[in-house]
This record gives structure tokens, sequence and C-alpha cells, in this order.
């Protein structure tokens, strides 16, 4: 693959600069689905309570993608990836959340789709980006679909993309404590790029860093307490998925939306109608969100309203002793309590996901040569691991007036 | 005014927090018209160069009262102003952003609206900021309008919220310099605050702090050049303004949008329709130009594609030399000429207000107890009020295919 | 006590500006035996390693001082606290350093002094510290004393002083992590703030921010074992540990040092000679250790030579595994061993003192009214505490050529 | 030259990591006379007013080593230079202060040295780093020596490491601004680096990287007026300066000093003498001039006391208006007047060297190929060159008691 003459430049407020030495990542940048991606908010109800957080998926994407051309020119990894795989890395970096539509989370929920499975395939069939990518070989786009799919088989690059401790989450921790104005969540990158190193084809971490990897854990644990899985966060959630719920019941129903919603209509019927679901981005869902502020169905009105006002939901523990109270909030709300009220854990929230199995699968390269898992060496590890799987379940609930 | 039993705070990453003392600051903030600010971008072109610069005018807004708030703490300040003027000066620093639309700059001139004016009816007509201030006093909102409108009735609060050194852009310098990742733009605020006193009802700069002063009008002369006038962000800006045009132009002849555009034919009918006004956030406006894409109108959907898809039209420098270049573009496109190339220069862009005297009318307390224009001070600033008004007349178009 | 005219500052690294209201604190930073704290390098040996760490004990000190005259401002601090027990906190903040001299740890443990006892005894002898704090009352300069003698006559002040979460530590965990470059050890002081109040005579955290306190809690561990307890510096520590060994036993035969060394020897003779104690500073000891590098002591000169050329000794594992080994290196160096060699764990380092019980002191005020101790509240900290009582037991020695 | 096998790093708060590739430069700061720089303050009499400004010359050079190690990875400089000339790049720049001395400036002025010939000097005749650099090849001492001696063998390697722009000016002003606290001072290093470029055999800058350029000589035009030239700072110059003038008197009549003064005799009597001077340090300076506050010379004594309490002289601008003042101020001195009083400006002080022609040689490479000097370009660079040169005469003198 040729290099470009003359390396371009995406100013950063994180890295600086995001270097691009290839023709074809300017190119793929320059695709409309990736240019989608602006119009995308990465952390979508976040904003609502850390007004800073109003990034996009764009802006971490270009970063995974950085990191990714850092990680590349770590000898050890440099060294074990061939130069095809390495374009590989630098591509499935770039692309990994293609897939994204607008607050994924409550919209895969409610449509029972799945932005990995949509990446991956829009990958394969989108026309700009194939055209790119068959100038490489004629397999390239298929093998980046099958690391975003996690097809195992690259597992060397599947586990630097998406793992424990992969550039995804490197780049999102710093960037959303970047934006947030977080003052945890910073990671001694430089410390973690002079660790990483692959043995038996395995990325595992030199003994000698353990601290930056327990600081990394820690730094991501309070990010999840603190930012993500803020209550407030939450219940904005909420409402977002009671939106796409009523959406999704009126579209059954054949309601008259007084506004283009083809494109939601279509995803029910087809769940692979990828041009129906480029077309949902923040732009789309928030122009109809707005206009449903008005809609003559009460529900999605009120729901609406509430969404773009920040009328944040109340909530309450889902424990035993609010048993009583919760039972009365439902029961005030009768038949239309599945859009007024949600019990749901953190298990079940939008970041749930990457929280599972914390510090599992980190491997620790020993001074004697082993291999073992970082849990094994810490006890401040164990109780991480301990504590994050902890339920923080709530009930979340509109407030009558 | 009573303040609240407990100070809130909002995260905020360039002040570590917002700091909010009263609750009807609190109330202000949770109307609908100030969360309406959460909906529009602070920087409407810029993002397309500097991807981070996302950021709303609510997150702006809040840091312009912040520093309002911490201005006020200042000795002199607090000793000059009396407590209601205080509280119009946070009330003032908070709403002086209010009348602002989706991309207002090239709204604004082609609908021919003034968003200082719309601001300050907002405060004087809307109900729930009506109910919030009447509570102070019977003429507090008018007093807070006044200042908006600049009637010069509180000559000093108007000085402290818009002159060539005041609250509204010493948050916007440091925080498009955060945002865009700019090393340039940062400032010395405390320094600032500690040279600022006012003397003969003026706001001025005592003399042993003129370095900082310097450094700020540098750092702002290199936010311009080096943001805000970017030419790639100035293209994108074109596109809009022909956007809003080919509507403009389109409703006059009542097209059919197949799509609600109520909202702005009611503003082309009566410009203080501030009901229609309000609907015109950046979800209004992205939701309809996504639509438009699709539009039967060709040119609309042309400039609304190459919206939605970063295509970012051409430049050359408005000069003699491409005198006859510029006019072989404009005749390939015969009558189109106004839909897809414009003459200007940074006197007519988005941010051509604020750049104008630069340095002009800050006073610097001399240590015999004079007050001088700071222009008569320093070789250095006396070069950058000339440099600044150079125009950098640009020719945009689109590249025909 | 009157505030003075025009609040001077000292620009800061950490805090921006340090900021002081009162002459007599002014005052109190021209002393000499303030001033002296310029010659002290705030952490002995850690340079020699992270060689931004060459701060003093001086700006320590001032930011200490500041944090006080933050604190001071948290309402709930501020109506515990009287005026005088204001300036007893802000006085007790700025000198509580006063009593280290060069190479504390190393010093103390071979002349039998403890800091603190001198620190306090200072403040009451100290001839420009009296005629300073006399002017408050007479009682004023014993009662600072009291508070860095702990003698619980001002409980409050003295948590707020030294305890686990305080404002000694506040400062120079950030402090340090500037000077060295940590990416840890960053504080999240604004929140910290925000949480700390008073309860029944005690400093308690509310249960709200148990995450800021955990995040502190762990930056601190980290602190220790990336910076403070680095092997390396520790090795150096011995180093001067050695040197100041090998002085004391020459003075004991009252060896010809061929340069001033009688500030030592008072000492030696009465631990009590503060006017000796004062002189022994950095500039003192590294001036001496420099003409020491040719003393006709062959030890000496072989210690001083290490010290000065970074010439840091090797350690082991001070473990069963090891201990053949280790009984080989003394057996080499015979009747020397005791000036080539040193068997020591942190609970022996210079930081020490520190490092006991952490988390063990911290109370949190439940949202039901009751504190309870932080550990019950975080199997975090409980494993933190668990963590760091880890003994890291390490022989050092000079390795012979 | 053989790379390391692996790449040894040291943490350094300005660039991360310090990188060390190959074995000779670690092996060159391993050296006695390059570790003796951490025995030498950065900025001598600065951190009287700065008090973070307490780094050294060590932490400075290894910054200018790393600066020239990414310098050499640029690829317009990496293809100029050859191999070796990369060696010697990478040598010069971390030996390129290897000549400084206690209080450089006012020990050279009294006692008529030149750091920079006396580093070249070291560099050849220094047994340690003569074994390091002659494995090389035999010539290369003499060429690193060249380079710092500027005898334009190497033109590009010593435009490189001292000009207007060079590696070691990025370096202090960054690493100072960072020590001081001064929020001026931030340079944009990565753009800076990305338009440096070598063309006709000199080291030019891109046109469209001209605001990059301006931002870095306004930086510095403040590190020199609030920094550097502090009064303050100066005035303790002044004070260091008269102590050597008169340790100078006294070596010339054979006074007693009490203390070890060997090696300031033997440079007065052979200017040549390196190893008294490499025996010259701030540890060595600081030891003495404690020693000497107890000097039977009252004049040493005074002055020695002034310097270590920080009883800074007064001043006044040296101007027509204080001609009369000044001439009576000196009267009253008598005979002693050459010991108390000091008439100077900056360009007679500690960094005057430095100011000299700011913007003058630093060539643009315009866009049609040609190079014009800077000061061609901008209004902006063209005022500061004129305000630079500004004098700023002062008188500085102890205050009669």
């Amino acid at each position: 693959m040729e290099k470009l003459e003359r390396q371009q430049v995406f100013r950063d407020p994180i890295y600086g600069y995001i270097h691009i030495d290839y023709a074809f990542i300017e190119n793929l940048i320059d695709t409309k689905v990736f240019q989608r991606l602006r119009r995308i908010r990465q952390l979508s109800g976040v904003h609502m309570v850390f007004h800073g957080a109003e990034h996009s998926r764009f802006i971490h994407s270009l970063g995974v993608y950085e990191l990714a051309r850092r990680f590349i020119e770590i000898k050890e990894i440099n060294e074990t990836l061939s130069i095809r795989e390495q374009l590989l890395f630098l591509t499935a970096a770039l692309l990994h959340d293609l897939g994204h539509g607008a607050y994924s989370h409550a919209f895969e929920y409610v449509f029972k789709v799945n932005h990995e499975k949509i990446g991956a395939k829009l990958i394969k069939a989108d026309q700009e980006i194939g055209e790119i990518l068959d100038k490489i070989d004629k397999d390239f786009k298929y093998d980046v679909a099958s690391i975003i799919d996690k097809k195992h088989k690259f597992p060397i690059i599947e586990q630097l993309i998406s793992s424990q401790l992969d550039v995804d989450r490197l780049d999102y921790l710093e960037r959303d404590a970047y934006f947030t104005g977080a003052v945890y969540g910073h990671i001694d990158l430089e410390r973690l790029m002079r660790i990483i190193t692959v043995k038996n084809d395995k990325i595992v971490f030199k003994e000698s860093g353990i601290h930056a990897i327990e600081n990394y854990l820690i730094s991501r644990y309070h990010m999840y307490w603190q930012v993500y899985y803020h209550p407030k966060a939450r219940a904005f959630e909420v409402i977002l998925e009671k939106i796409y719920l009523r959406i999704h019941d009126l579209l059954e129903s054949n309601f008259d939306f007084g506004h283009d919603v083809t494109a939601l209509k279509r995803i029910m019927e087809d769940k692979n109608d990828l041009e129906a679901y480029r077309e949902i981005d923040d732009y789309y869902m928030n122009g109809l969100i707005a206009h449903l502020t008005k809609s003559k169905d009460e529900i999605l009105s009120t729901l609406s309203i509430d969404f773009l006002n920040r009328h944040i939901w109340a909530y309450l523990d889902d424990t035993k002793e609010n048993a009583a109270k919760i039972k009365e909030i439902k029961k005030e709300y009768k038949d239309l309590e599945k859009y007024y009220t949600l019990s749901t854990n953190v298990e079940q929230s939008a970041y749930s996901e990457t929280s599972k199995n914390m510090g599992d699968q980190i491997y620790i390269l020993k001074k004697d040569g082993n291999i073992e898992p970082l849990s094994a060496h810490s006890s401040i590890i164990h109780s991480l691991i301990t504590t994050s799987i902890k339920e923080d379940a709530k009930f979340f609930y509109k407030v009558k007036k």
C-alpha cells in the first residue's frame, strides 16, 4: 500500500493530531457512511448531565484509528502483524462503530437489531467502501467485516480492537473524560504502550507495568459509576427507549405520524434494510422527536416533550424496601405503565456490555515468561471485579402531575 | 434575593464546576427556551474542520454566567454594582445568546433578523422566564432585555458582557480552544481578573497587567485566523447560506417541500413571530436538510447533499489576478450563480462583528491615575489592530463535475 | 486581624496563584526560617529517578497554606472555626514543615531527632516568628506549635492538617505528580471540598462523594508505589543514610573533616540546638558532601562520590530465596557491612509514616446522619488497606568492583 | 551505531518520556560531567520570584536531546542529515549546556569566561566523554565541540541547536512556562515540526505555518518580559554578581575565607582550568555562600545574607528623571558603590543573548519556492522586533537601613 506523499492530519484535542498516512484511509473518512458518524453523538443521554459530552462517534472513530496507528509502531506488534494485517487493523479500528444508529442502545433494544452485525454488513455492502477496499484486495472488506463481527479469524487484531484493554476503550475513556470534564478517566497511554507485547498469539502485558493497568481499570470503574451509569443519564435513556417503543407500537397500528417515518417502518419490516438504517442518525431522530412534541398521540407528545426539554424522570432503588411504592406508581399508570415506568439495572443499560468481566481477560507476562490472568496478581483488581458486578437495579418513572 | 440552601453545580471541563447560588438561576436554566440552547451548536460550520468543536450554545451560556459570577466577587466590581445590578449581570450573562437560532449567521443574513433583538424580545415575552424574573421585580426582565439590546441604561454591565474584553469572549475563546484542540486561545483569566477595575463608571485595566491583555488579544487574533476564519469552515457556512437562500426563494413561490416548514414560513411573514423562531434550532434544520437531500428541487437536494456529506466547496482569493477565473466560473453557472458561488470577506463572515476594532475600546488605568486607550501603549497592539482589519476576500464556489 | 489593602499573590503552577490576605502571613513567609525551606528539596532522593522532582519544601508549604485558605471558605468549616482558629489553621498549614532539615528521613534516623518536635520548638523560639505571632496574641505561637506537635488541643485543625485526608497530602500528591510527570496522583480537589463537612467535632465526608475519596486513595496508593517507594529512589536514600552514619561515627572519633562541620557536631551534642539545626539545609549538606568526595576517609569519600554522581546501589528482594546471596554480599564487606549494605522495608522508608493505616480514619457521613469509617463502605478501600501494608523488604548494597 | 535492544526512558513532565535509543547516549548521561548538570539550576535567580522554577540544567538538557530525537524523525531533516550527522545532532543537543557553571551569567561576567567555549573544551578533554565518543569515530568529539562552539562546519545542525527557533529554545520556553506556572510560553510544537523543512542547506519554515511561528515568538516575548526579565529576578542576579565580584577582589588580595575556595582561585589564575571549573556548581557556591554569611568581611557577609534570605534589592528606572536620586544613592555608598549598586539593562542581563534580533533569522519558504525572512511577512513580527530591542535600563541598589 503506497503511503501519501504528504501525511495528512486532523487537529484533535486528545492526541494533538490524528495522522493519516494512506490515501485509502483518507478516502474511507470521506465516504457518506463514515461522515454519517458526525451525526451520531458518542454518549447519547450523558450530555443531559455532563453538558460537555456533545462529541460524536466520528471523533471517537478517528481516535481509535489513531491509537491503532500508534500501536502498529510498537515493535512487538509491528513484527507480529503482516503489512496486510496492519492495514486490516487500521481499517477495522476506523470503521468499528460504523453500524451505530441514533441512540443505539434504546433503538437496538426496541427494534431488535445489533450494531456490530449491521456494521459488518455495511462494510460488505456499501458501494463507496467497497470501491476503496477492493483496491487493496478482493478479500479485504470481508476480513474487516469478520474482525468487527468477531469471527476469530484474526484473533490478535480482534483482541486489540475489542477486549478488556483495547484501542476502543483507551480512546473513549480518555476522550469522554476530556469532554465531560471528569477528573478521573485519565490513562497512562504511553506506559501501557511500553508494556504491551505479544506472546503465544495473545496480547499480554509485562508484569513491570501492572500499576498502569490497575490505574486503567480503576479509571474505567470510576467513569462507569460517575459518568456512564449516572442515574440521571440512565433516566434520559429510559425516555428514549419509551419513545422508540411508542413509535414501534404506533407503526404496527399504521398510525399517521404527520411526518416522514419511512426509514423506521422499513427497518421494522426488514432488519437488513441497510439503506433505511443509514438514514437513522441523530439528525433524523431529533428532527422527528421535535416534530412529535406536537403529535396527536398524547403518549408520544408527552415523551417527546420530556426528551426535548430535559424533563428527566424520577427513580428509586429497585429494592424490597421500595417494592410497595413502586407497585403503587405502576398502578397509577394502569395499562400505560409500559410507557412511563421501567425497572432496569446497569447490566441492561447502554454501557453494560463493556463492563462485563472487568479485568478477566487481561493477561500478564511474568518475568519468568509465564502468562497469568491479571486478577491473580492484585487484590485491588480482585475487588474491582467483585464490585463491578453489583447490579444497581433502579426503577425509573415519570412523575404524575 | 435568597441564596440556595445548598449551592448547585454543573461539572464543566473549563471551570471544573459552574456554581449556582440562586434558585432563580436554576429555574432559568430549566426553562424551555434556555434548554433549547442545547440544540444549537456554538460554532456552526467549524466542526467540519475541527471535529472537536461540537459543543452547544448551552454550555457556552453557562460558562459566561460562571465568569459573571466570578467577576462579581472582584472587590471593585462588587462595590460598584448594587445587589440588583449584580443579579442583572448574572441573568444577562446567562441569557445573552437566547436569541440565537440554527446556523444563525446564515439564517439572519437571509431572513433579515437579528439574534440580539430577538433575544431581548424573548426575555420580555417568554412566559416561563417572565414568571421567574417578575418575582425579583416587575422591571427586571425589561432591564435584562435592555442590557442584551445595548440600550446603555447599564453601561458597566453592558461593557462587562459585550465589549472588547468581556465575559462572553473570555469564555468562548478558552472554550473553543479547548474543544477544537487549538494550542492558542488560552487566556490568563486569573491575571485579567486581578487587573480589572472600575474608574469613572468605566471598566478599565491596570497598567501593571498590560501583558495579560496583549496575550489575550493575540490569542484572539490567532483563534480568528486559525479557527473561526478557516477557509474550509467559511466554505461550509456558504453552503448553509445557500440552503437558506434557496428555501427562502422556494417559500416565496409556494413550493411543496414534502415536509413541515411552517416555522420558516411564519418567520418570513412576520419577523417577530417568536413562537416560530423558537422552533428553529439545529434539530429542526438538520432534520429538514436531511430530508431535503431527496427534494425534487435539484438545487435544494444538491446543496443539502453537500451539507450532509461534507462536500466542502472550493475557493479562490478574490483578487485581481483571479478575476478572469472567477468570471469564468460564474459564467458556467449562468443564472444559478447566486446559489453556487459567493464572493465574501471575513467582515461579512459569521464572526465578523466580534473582530471589529480589536483593541480599540480597552482602557488602561495608568499608575498616575489617568486613563488611556490600550493601543496608545503597545506597538504590538497597534500592529494587531492594523493587521486584523485586512479583508481577506474570498470567492467560494461549488466545483462543477 | 486586619486584611491587606490589596491581596498579594505568588504565581503557582498547581493553583494558578497562592493568595495572601493577611500581612502577618506575608511577614511569616519573609522570615529567615521560612525562606530556609527554599533550600530543602521536598523529595530528597526521588529527583534521582524522576528528574522533574526538584521542587522545595517552600513551594509545598505555600501550597498547603493555600489549601487551608480555600478550606476556610467552605461553609461548614468556616462556621465551625472561630476567626482565631482560622488564623491558627492558616499559620499551622504554612509552618507545618518548618522543622525539616536536609534529607530529613536519613538525618532524623541517624541523629535521633524528630522534625515535628523541632518544628514546634522553632515556632516557639524563633525571634522573627515570635514578633509576628505575638502581635495576634501571646498564646498564638504556642497554639500553633501545639497543632504541629499534635497535642489534641485543636482536634479539628489537627485533622485538617494531618490525617488520612488533609491539606498536607492533598497538596503534595498533586504537586509531586505535577513535578515528576506522573499521570496518576491527580485529585478531584473541588469535589472533595464540596463533600467535606464537620459533624460531632470531627471532619467527615458526605456519602455522595465516596467515589472522589476512593479516587484520592488510589492516586495516593499509586504515587507511593510508583514514585515514593521506587526502589532506585530508596537506594539513593540509603546512600544518604550511610553518609550521615559515617559522619556521625567520625564526629564521635573527632575526625578532622577539613571543612566546617560545627553545626552537625553541635546537634550531636544537643538535640535541642535549634540554631545549629537551622543551618543544616541542602545547601549545607550538599556543599559538605561535594567537599567530602575528596575526604581522606575512604568510606566517606566513596559514599560521597556515589551520592554526587548518581552511582545508585543495587538491591534484592529481602526474601528467603535470596538469603544466601545476601549473606554472601554482607560477608564480602566484613565489618564495613554497616556502611555498604542495608536491609529495610517501606515501613522504615522516607515516606512510611504517611502510608500507615490508609483509609482507616476517614469517616463518612451517611445520608441517614450516621457516621461510619470509610473502609466499611467499599471493597476497593478494604483491599487498598490490605495491600498497602505489604512490607516490600529490600536489601540494598553497593556493588563491589 | 547499534540501537539498544530495549529503548530506555526517563519520565518527563513535558514530553511524557525522554526516549533513549542508543547505548552511547545512556552512557553520556551517566558521566560525571553530565550528572553535574543536576546540580545547576536552569534559571538562577528566577525561582526567587516564580517559586516553581527550581528545575536544573540536567532536565533541560534531556529535553533538548528529546526534541533533537524527534526532529530527526521529520522526513526532510532525516533525509538531509547522514546517520553520523544525526548522531552529532543528538550528542550536541544533549551536551549543549555542559559548560555552564553555578549562576553562570554573573560568574562569567566577573571571571571573564564563556560557557560555550568551556563546554566545547570539556567535550574534547573529559576522559569519560572521550571514551564514549571515540568509539563512534576519532573525529566525533571534535565535531560535537565544533557545533557547540559554532564553527560553521555543520551549519544545519548549528541552526537546529542554536538559532531564533531551535530545539534549545523550544524546550526551555515550554519547560520554564511549566515550572513557573506561566500561562504564556506554550508552543504548538507538533505544528512547528510539520512546517520545518530544509532548503538550500538552510532550515526554513513553510508559509502555511506562519501563525505557529508568530505564536512562538509572542510566547517568547511574553516569557522574557514576564519571567526572565522580571525586575525582582534581575535584582537577585545583581546580588549574585556582587558576591562574585567581592570574592574576586578578595581572592586578589589573598583574603582568608575560612573555607575551601581553591577552585575559584584556580580559575582566576587559569581560565582553562577545567578541573576547577567542573567543581563550581550550585552545591559548591551555595555551600560557600551559606558559610560566607558569617564571613569576617562585612561586605561579603552582607551580600551573602541578602542572597540566602531573599532580601531582594530595590530598583529604579534608570532614566533622566531619576538621575538625581540615583546619584544620591550612589553617593551614600561612597567607594562601596560598586558592591551595592548597579546600572544595567536587559541587554546585559542573564538572558540577553537569547533576545537579540528576535525574528531576524527565521526564513519562510513561500508557496512559490522562494525564501524570505519572516519579518517581511507580518506586521506583528515587525512590531515584536521593534519592541524587543527596547532597553529597559534599571538601577539596582541595596536599601541602606
